[in-house]
């Protein structure tokens, strides 16, 4: 039997990334997927069930965390708050990962599964906070502490030291369908092209010199 | 402006106990309770609500974390498990400690709250993995890398070296209303008395010399 990976799938490119990486290492895939109240998750959860298809995966969780819209805090989850340019930007959800990995980490103990895998990259870095490798060791540690002692289960990031480009071309060598991928923090039908995510996406491709198959709004790039 | 702490408050004795030594430590205090489809919700909600109006507190949170009870795994969120008496009782939520801390986290967080407080024991031992200091001392390090660099939060477990006894006897020093506290995992009415956590209960009570003034079908200390 195959051995067993939780594999967070929001829609977008980085994490459509990760699952192709997570099949190509031989783990049976068992994707999640958490609706905490983004602006896009319309989209991004017709993108996340396009990909499972595409790949032909069944098992699946998805998780409505209802809390982070409650608690807010975040541009992502609070229509009230303007984008600001901080050094840490105001579109961070507070602790969002540890909440996310917690779920998985439940999900991954009840189902014997033996890593998960997150897109999460320091590099093209957003600011974040628990998108750091150091946060993820930790949480690992946590993961050893809280569960039982049979339970062993690693934290994997395989993009954590990829630029957008080597995404993209990391990508197209393993021809996921970046079609199905979304990736804009604030639109549903057309990428706005002007927020962070949008930035870096169109730079990656930029950078990959390569045409990004999804439609903007506006890019710099062209 | 008092320091402002988010306690877990699950309606149980221990967390009865943890709010009133939090109020007593000088906190403004925001209480935040958890329904992951245990058994027992019902009755707990209505002592959480009982407690906030006993000590007059207004802001509160109430999470369904409907995840846990979807992921199941154990006899407090899935009724076709019966118990055990394994090392560790499978009335363990997997990794449920870290899904509720980082649940508060986040609260506290965007509240600027500067300490967690909960009600765990290291001493009359659940067998619980995440109930004990190690497992919290990791959670801490997590909360310090994947939060901004200026949220400093603590995990303060003022129980964790008490015995059930002690937990009567100081709850009896700070005249906390055990009448308004709910223990028992599987009866919505008359506690059973038979639970791994009405055992606990009543042979705090016993140890201590003191009735327990809330009622239960079965009490082997009487």
């Amino acid at each position: 039997m195959n051995k067993k990976a939780v594999v967070l799938l929001s829609g977008g490119m980085d994490s459509l990334l990760t699952l192709s990486m997570a099949l190509n290492s031989g783990y049976y895939v068992y994707p999640l997927h958490l609706n905490y109240g983004q602006a896009t998750e319309p989209k991004e959860y017709e993108c996340f069930n396009n990909i499972l298809k595409y790949y032909g995966l069944n098992e699946n969780l998805i998780v409505d965390v209802e809390h982070l819209r409650k608690i807010g805090g975040s541009t992502l989850t609070d229509a009230n708050m303007q984008q600001d340019n901080a050094d840490i930007p105001n579109s961070y959800v507070p602790f969002r990962n540890a909440n996310i990995l917690a779920i998985a980490t439940s999900w991954a103990e009840v189902i014997g599964a033996s890593a998960l895998y997150i897109g999460a990259s320091e590099v093209d870095y957003s600011g974040y906070p628990d998108c750091r490798r150091e946060f993820f060791d930790a949480f690992e540690q946590t993961i050893r502490l809280g569960t039982k002692p049979d339970t062993h289960i690693t934290i994997e990031t395989p993009l954590i030291r990829m630029t957008k480009a080597d995404i993209v071309n990391k990508g197209i060598e393993l021809a996921i369908p970046f079609e199905l991928s979304w990736s804009c923090y604030y639109s549903n039908d057309e990428a706005c092209g002007e927020c962070d995510s949008c930035k870096l996406r169109l730079k990656g491709f930029a950078a990959a010199g390569i045409k990004d198959p999804i439609k903007y709004k506006k890019n710099i790039y062209l």
